[in-house]
């Protein structure tokens, strides 16, 4: 469906999808573009967009903004890779990610599936006015992560506890399905108590963020 | 150190340990343990402990409770497996895990850590009084990870994006060493303020989680 796709924007994102390409012989030299693909911040992409010549189909691999976000282009479609990416690693960390099909058409979802194809992504559809809601939903499950562990280490060093020891811990919760154990899940309060107190004497920048976590896990 | 030792409390962490013992033809028959290892709720340890006959040293496994919960016990130590246990599993799941060694005496550490080589556990120690701040720790790394990827799944179920695409993009977050990327990485607030009215709007009862992990994340 697409033979020359121009990356623009050669960030996290960009390389590895440009890696891809390369391999996959789909990766375009000066001026043959049937494909531009934006991979540059969202606050750019409108004008970066309003830039390039018409005629080319024009996506972008961001995960909250719009469709008209790429305008004046209307053969155009969204294609967010739905994974964490660093430039320590190449064109393998596409590989078992999902990704978000946003399309205004059935030619352009066709194209982006194709493509998502081609990368290795998995594709699903999700509604141009949904996008918000579940990038926020991405951000809650990848960045604050990310908070987790940094607080759950900071509660380990204070207890003189090696904080890579989360790491299997955390792996397997992920492997055992989510599966709740622990305190909250036995209905013990007491010790949940306990936590809040420790926290309050040891460490009260981290209280808010565990009561918060602990009512909406009690839930 | 130890030649026969008997498991109280056959539940999720309790099965996996015996079954690991059983492996290592350690685990005791009636009547001649060197050890008894507590794996009963935290709660019952105490009125256990004072029912065990005086002589064979007595440990238990719990996160939070003190040594002194084994009362009136002196050849005692705790030894907390850091991991979260299915009962779908076995021995195995101990593999990989490390576990929290709080002793009082250089002969108690000595077999507390033995006893966690032969169980395949990787030991550690940690003071009697600092127990409560590293298990809450462990319940922020573990359990609170459950209540992050309920809660973006309540996002995704609402945006019509599929729930499971979340789990390669946790799995890579700690692939990757926690390495923040995202709009707060980037330092695009506009971004976080649309997730913010986007979950107001749609799924409320998810703002006051979403604002402190943002707020804890941009700290």
């Amino acid at each position: 469906m697409f033979t020359h796709v121009k990356v623009v924007g050669l960030g996290r994102v960009g390389s590895a999808i440009n890696a891809r390409l390369e391999e996959r012989g789909l990766a375009a030299g000066e001026g043959d573009a049937d494909l531009v693909l934006l991979c540059v911040p969202d606050r750019a992409i409108a004008e970066v967009a309003t830039r390039l010549p018409r005629g080319p189909w024009v996506a972008h691999v961001s995960g909250a903004p719009p469709l008209s976000a790429l305008a004046p282009h209307i053969h155009r479609f969204g294609l967010h890779p739905l994974q964490t990416f660093t430039r320590s690693r190449g064109a393998e960390q596409i590989d078992g990610a999902w990704a978000a099909v946003t399309a205004e058409t059935d030619e352009a979802r066709a194209r982006a599936w194709w493509l998502a194809d081609r990368l290795g992504l998995r594709a699903f559809d999700l509604h141009d006015d949904r996008r918000v809601l579940y990038h926020a939903g991405a951000t809650v499950a990848s960045n604050f992560l990310v908070t987790l562990y940094r607080s759950a280490s900071l509660l380990f060093e204070r207890a003189g506890a090696p904080p890579e020891a989360l790491i299997p811990l955390m792996r397997r919760t992920i492997e055992n399905g989510f599966d709740l154990t622990g305190p909250i899940a036995r209905g013990d309060w007491s010790t949940v108590d306990a936590h809040l107190s420790a926290i309050h004497a040891e460490l009260p920048d981290l209280e808010p963020l565990y009561r918060a976590l602990a009512q909406a896990t009690r839930t």
